[in-house]
C-alpha cells in the first residue's frame, strides 16, 4: 500500500489518552440508571440491562490481567475516526494480556451472522493508525434485529471463544447493540456486547454522550472546502453558491459549518419544520437576502442546505404522504407513464395539489413518477440545491419586473458528503476515538454489558478527559418506527433553544446583509494548539465554552 | 474581519527567500534572446522589447534606494498565492525605500483603464500575507488590448506617479502585459510594465518558468477531497465516482491529481485528441475499466475527467463546428424552437450526424439548442461527467446482456474547481508568490520592462531558488487567434512524451484493475518538511526530481 507523505507522518501520532485510561483502571460506578422516558416499557422489554449504572474509568492499581477475545464490527455510513477506535481497542486489551485476540467482522454486522471476519494483528492494526475510512474490515448496512441473526452469530462468538462484541454505530446499531446485549443476557450466554457512538451527522448525543466520532472532522472537511468557496464569491464577486450537505435527518452538519465559515445564509431543517415554513417561505427568506445583498452592490453569496431539509417542509411532507397512498393504489398504477402526472393531479387534494403546482416542473415530475421498489416517493433524489436556486431565480424575476430587485443572479451547486465521510481523523477525532476504543476495552475487561463507551469533558486537554460507560436502555424511549411502537435512542436533533442556533439566529442577519465570512482552512495536525485541537463550534456552545 | 484560528496563526508566517532576494540584490544578465518561434515577425511586432537578455537576482553590496510608486493589477481567475505576489512586491519596494508607494488597481485590468484603485498600505498588505483569494483588490477579465485603453491607463498613472505596472495573469494577460510594455516603450512614456505567471490550470509554464502560481495548492486541495472519496469509495464499495476538474484547456489539473491519488481512471484530454479518440472509444475504456474490476468483485471505483474533455473529442470538435456554422444561418434562426432538433438532424453532414446521434437525449438537445449570445454552442454548460457516467452506464447494460459484465453499476458525480482556486496557499505557493512578488520589485528597480518576474530551481529548498525575470517576448509565438495571427506566448499542454504523462501512463493498468489509491490528506503548514514542503509530481517529474 502506497502511502503519501502525510499517511506516514501521521501512522506515527500517538493518540492522547484521558489519565483515567493510562495504566490501570479502576470502575468507579454511579447510581442505577432510568430511561429518559417509558421506564415501564423500557424496563420490561430489557430485563437484564436496564438500570444498571453510569461508569468512570480512574487510575487504579490493579487491573484484571486475563486474556480475552473480542470482536469489533463497523454498522452504517463512514465516520472519521473508525479505524482510530479499533485501534484502542486492541491496545486496551493488548495491554490487559498480549495473549488476547481481536476479530474483525467483515463489512458490516453482516460478517458476523455470515462468519466473515479476519484477526486484527499488530500488523494491521499498525497499517491504520490515524486513518480515515473503514476499509480495514469495511462496514454495511445489515440490521441485527432478529433472534436467528443471534443465534448464528453466537455459532462463532462460540468457534472463536469471543467473550464480547463490539459494535460501532449510529442511533439505530446502538439500539440494536442492546438488544442483542439483551438477548445474549437473557439466554445466560455469557456474551458481552458494547456500543459505540458514531456518526458525522452529528445526531447521537445527549446527557452522556457529548459528541458522536467523526462530525468534529467532516465538518471541518466540509468548512475547509465552503471557507474556499466563500473566498472565492468574495474574490469572483459574481456567484451565488448554493451548498448541500449531507445529513438527512438533523441540520448539525450545517449549523456547525454556518457557525465555523458565515454564511449569507443557512438554513435549518429543524427551524422550518417548527415553524411550519413552505418551500415559498423559504424561497422568500433566500430571494430577500439575495435582493438586499445586489442592492449594496453584491451579487454574490453562499447558501447552506441540509441535504434532509425537503422531507421537512410540513407541506411537502404531506404532499409525498398522500403521493405515496395515491400512488400505491391498483388504480395509479395501471395509469400509462404519460398520463400519470395528469391522473396526480386530477387526484390530489386541493391543498397539496397546491403545493405540487408551486414546484418546478422536473421536480413534481419526478415526485410524480420516480418510485423506489417499495412504490415510494424517491427523496433523496431530489437535486434540493439545484430546486432551490431555480424556485429563488424565478422569484428574483418576479421582483425584477416589480422593480424590487436590481442585480445579476447567477447560481452555482455544489454537494459535499463523501468528501468528508473518510477524511483521515482530526487531532480531536483521532484521540477521542481511541480514547473509546480503550474505554470499550476496559467495560469488557470488567464484564459488562448493555454499555456504550463514552468519553466526556472533552472541551477540556485529553489528559483531563473522563471515560466510562453508559447503559445504552439509558437513553432510549419509545417510538413509532414502520407502525410499530420500538424502544429506541432517541435522535438528536438541533434544538432551537440550544446554544449553537442561538448563536447562529443571533448573527444570521448581519451574515446576510454584510460579507463576514470566516475561511477555516485545511484541518492541521501539527502547529499551533488553537489551531490544531480545537473542538467543533457546536461542542464549545454546548458545553458553555 | 473576524479571522480563523488558522488564519491567524498563518497570518504570522514569513515566507522563505532565495538568497538572491536577501537584502541588496545585484542583477546579471544573460545573452540577448529570441523567441521561441516565428522570430521575425515577433521582433517586427515588438521591437523595444524584443530581445533583451535573462535575468538572475545574485545578492549584491548596494542597492537603488529611490522611492517608486507601483501599480498592480490582478488578471482573469484566481490562484492561491496572488495575495503573497502583493506582499512581496510591497515589501520589495519598501525595502527599497519606504516612501515608495503600492497600489492595486480594483477588479483586474477595467480598473486601470476606469481609474479605480486604492493605496495599499501595510495595514492592508498585513491583512492579507498568506491568504488565498483575490478579494484584496479583486480581479477581473477586461482585456488590455486596445491604444485608448493604454492611453486612458496612462492618465492615471501619471496622476499617481507610477513608474511601473506589474500584471499578474495567465498566458493571455501577459501576453497584453507585453503589448503594453512594448507601447509605452515605442511611446517613450518611461512606464514600465512587469508580468507574473499565474494560473491553477498550470498551463502557462515553459523551459523559463517552472509552474504558474496556484497549481500546487489547488492541486493539491483537490488531490485531498478526491483521496476523501476515494478512502470512501475502498470502505462502501459500492459507488463509482466520476469526478471532473477544472481546467479548460489543459489536463495538467486531472493528470497532477491522478499522479497523487492513483485513481482508477484518468482522462487526459490531450491524448484523446492526439489519438484521435470518439466519445465512444472513452466510453469503452471506461466501461471495460469497470468490467474488470467487477470480475474481481470490486463494483466501485474513480475516474477523473478535465473540465474541457469534450472539446478535445476531434469528432465533438467537428460536430460543434458544423453546428455553430449551422445555426448562424438566418434559414436556421427562422425554425421554431421545437423544430430545431429535427431541423439539425435533417442537415448535418453524415459523419457529424452519427456522432450527434451517439449522444444523450439530453446533451443531443442542449447541444442543438441553447446558445451563447454570439449564437455559439455551450460546450460548458454540458456536465462531461454526467455525460460520461450515463454513456458507460448503457454500455454496461449492453455488456451484461452479452455476459460480459456481472456486477452492479451506481454512479456519483462531483466537480471540483471553486474548491481550490481560492484556498490559502501551500508553504510551496506562498514561498513561490512571494519571490515573484519581490523579483518584481527588484526588476522594476532596475528599470525593466516587457519582463516576467520568475523563480527557478523550485525544488531545491528556498534558499537555493534563483529569481529573476525572462523577456516576454522570449515565450511567444504565432497563432491564429479569432481568425487573425497573433503574438501569443505558447500555452503549455500536457505533453505526452513528457515525465508527468509517461509515469501515469505506466501505471494506469495497475490502478485501473487493483486498489492503489494514495489519500494525500488536507495540506499542512507545520510539522515534518516532507509533508509540508513537497512541490506537486508534475515539477517533480519534470525536474527529474
Amino acid at each position: 500500500m502506497e502511502k503519501s507523505a502525510l499517511q506516514k507522518a501521521r501512522g506515527a501520532y500517538q493518540p492522547k489518552l484521558p489519565v483515567g485510561l493510562q495504566g490501570c483502571v479502576k470502575v468507579k460506578e454511579g447510581a442505577p440508571t432510568q430511561s429518559v422516558a417509558d421506564q415501564e416499557q423500557i424496563k420490561a422489554l430489557f430485563p437484564n440491562t436496564y438500570g444498571m449504572p453510569l461508569i468512570e474509568f480512574e487510575k487504579g492499581e490493579t487491573m484484571n490481567n486475563e486474556a480475552i477475545n473480542i470482536g469489533v464490527i463497523l454498522s452504517g455510513g463512514q465516520a472519521p475516526g473508525g479505524h482510530n477506535v479499533i485501534c484502542g481497542l486492541f491496545d486496551g486489551v493488548k495491554r490487559l494480556n498480549p495473549n488476547s485476540k481481536l476479530y474483525g467482522f467483515l463489512m458490516g454486522p453482516g460478517g458476523l451472522v455470515d462468519h466473515n471476519y479476519i484477526e486484527l494483528t499488530a500488523d494491521v492494526i499498525d497499517e491504520y493508525r490515524n486513518t480515515g475510512g473503514f476499509d480495514m474490515i469495511g462496514s454495511g448496512r445489515t440490521k441485527l434485529e432478529k433472534e436467528e441473526q443471534f443465534e448464528k452469530g453466537l455459532e462463532i462468538i462460540r468457534k472463536l471463544d469471543i467473550k464480547a462484541i463490539v459494535i460501532i454505530g449510529g442511533d439505530d446499531s446502538n439500539t440494536n447493540a442492546c438488544v442483542l446485549a439483551e438477548y445474549y443476557a437473557a439466554k445466560k450466554y455469557g456474551v458481552q456486547v458494547i456500543g459505540c457512538p458514531k456518526t458525522i451527522d452529528g445526531d447521537l448525543k445527549n446527557e452522556q454522550i457529548e459528541t458522536s466520532f467523526g462530525f468534529d472532522t467532516a465538518c471541518k472537511t466540509y468548512a475547509e472546502v465552503i471557507g474556499n468557496i466563500q473566498r472565492d464569491a468574495n474574490s469572483a464577486r459574481k456567484y451565488w453558491h448554493f451548498i448541500k450537505l449531507m445529513g438527512r435527518s438533523a441540520s448539525h452538519i450545517a449549523l456547525e459549518c454556518a457557525l465555523q465559515v458565515q454564511p449569507n445564509v443557512c438554513i435549518v431543517s429543524e427551524e422550518v419544520e417548527e415553524k411550519g415554513m413552505s418551500l415559498n417561505d423559504i424561497v422568500d427568506y433566500v430571494a430577500g437576502v439575495v435582493a438586499q445583498r445586489a442592492a449594496d452592490g453584491n451579487n454574490f453569496g453562499t447558501v447552506l442546505i441540509p441535504e434532509g431539509l425537503i422531507e421537512f417542509v410540513p407541506a411537502i411532507k404531506r404532499l409525498i404522504a398522500e403521493l405515496n397512498d395515491l400512488l400505491a393504489t391498483p388504480e395509479a398504477q395501471a395509469v400509462a407513464r404519460e398520463n400519470q402526472i395528469d391522473y396526480v393531479k386530477s387526484h390530489l387534494s386541493a391543498e397539496n395539489l397546491a403545493t405540487f403546482a408551486s414546484l418546478p416542473a422536473a421536480v413534481a415530475s419526478q415526485l410524480a413518477l420516480d418510485r423506489d421498489p417499495h412504490g415510494n416517493v424517491q427523496v433523496s433524489l431530489i437535486e434540493t440545491e439545484k430546486l432551490l436556486s431555480e424556485m429563488v431565480g424565478n422569484r428574483l424575476k418576479a421582483m425584477k419586473a416589480e422593480g424590487k430587485y436590481v442585480g445579476k443572479f447567477s447560481p452555482l451547486h455544489h454537494f459535499f458528503g463523501y468528501e468528508g465521510r473518510c477524511a483521515a481523523p482530526s487531532n480531536y477525532d483521532a484521540d477521542y476515538c481511541y480514547a473509546l476504543g480503550v474505554s470499550a476495552s476496559m467495560l469488557m475487561a470488567n464484564g459488562k454489558t448493555g454499555y456504550m463507551a463514552i468519553v466526556k469533558n472533552t472541551t477540556a486537554p485529553a489528559a483531563e478527559w473522563v471515560a466510562g460507560g453508559v447503559p445504552i436502555t439509558m437513553m432510549m424511549n419509545m417510538e413509532r418506527r414502520n407502525g410499530e411502537m420500538k424502544p429506541v435512542i432517541k435522535k438528536a436533533l438541533v434544538q432551537l433553544d440550544g446554544a449553537p442556533f442561538k448563536k447562529f439566529a443571533e448573527n444570521r442577519e448581519k451574515w446576510a446583509r454584510e460579507t463576514c465570512y470566516v475561511y477555516p482552512g485545511p484541518i492541521q495536525y501539527w502547529g499551533p494548539t488553537e489551531v490544531c485541537d480545537q473542538t467543533t463550534k457546536t461542542l464549545a456552545l454546548e458545553q458553555g465554552k
